[in-house]
């Protein structure tokens, strides 16, 4: 199991938009291959800077299968345009649960 | 309810020590005032970027009270010595629970 990390600056004035596109594309999510779940975080110091989390069973779901699809086409359709810059993307393993 | 998302990028060959300083260090964050969970992520592109994230009841439990205490000494000599520069700390809070 990893988990995406995608860092998403938003355009200002476009906060609610995305939010909405967000949302009307968690079915996307929810059918990908290997997508085990997702949500949408937003930071209190920079009210622009959002970061969506998805949990994929393995990189390859998410960077070949899911980026590869017509799905991600849809996403993109969906959020693309309230992007301010490129998306900075990483994957991560958790390597301990503290509590 | 707030997330703390703290990038730690460590020294090349202290992974081991860091990851145990994090174990070691779980009762510090267990015991602090507002402090509800925490776990530490690592990079799969970049296995010296670890991410800590900790979720606390307010940002002022963390700033103020966690980082104010003895407590957060103690954090730090037990993995200061690993960081290569200083983290990156933001807070984030939830908008949008997809699935």
């Amino acid at each position: 199991m990893v988990l995406e990390s995608a860092e998403l600056t938003i355009k200002a004035g476009m906060e609610a938009e995305f939010e909405a596109g967000v949302r009307q594309a968690t079915p996307l999510f929810q059918r990908a291959r290997g997508c085990r779940g997702m949500w949408l975080e937003r930071g209190v110091e920079n009210p622009l800077a959002y970061r969506l989390l998805v949990r994929w069973d393995t990189v390859e779901d998410h960077n070949v299968h899911f980026r590869g699809s017509e799905d991600f086409q849809e996403w993109r359709r969906l959020v693309g345009h309230c992007f301010d810059g490129a998306p900075s993307v990483s994957h991560l393993e958790t390597v301990l649960e503290g509590f």
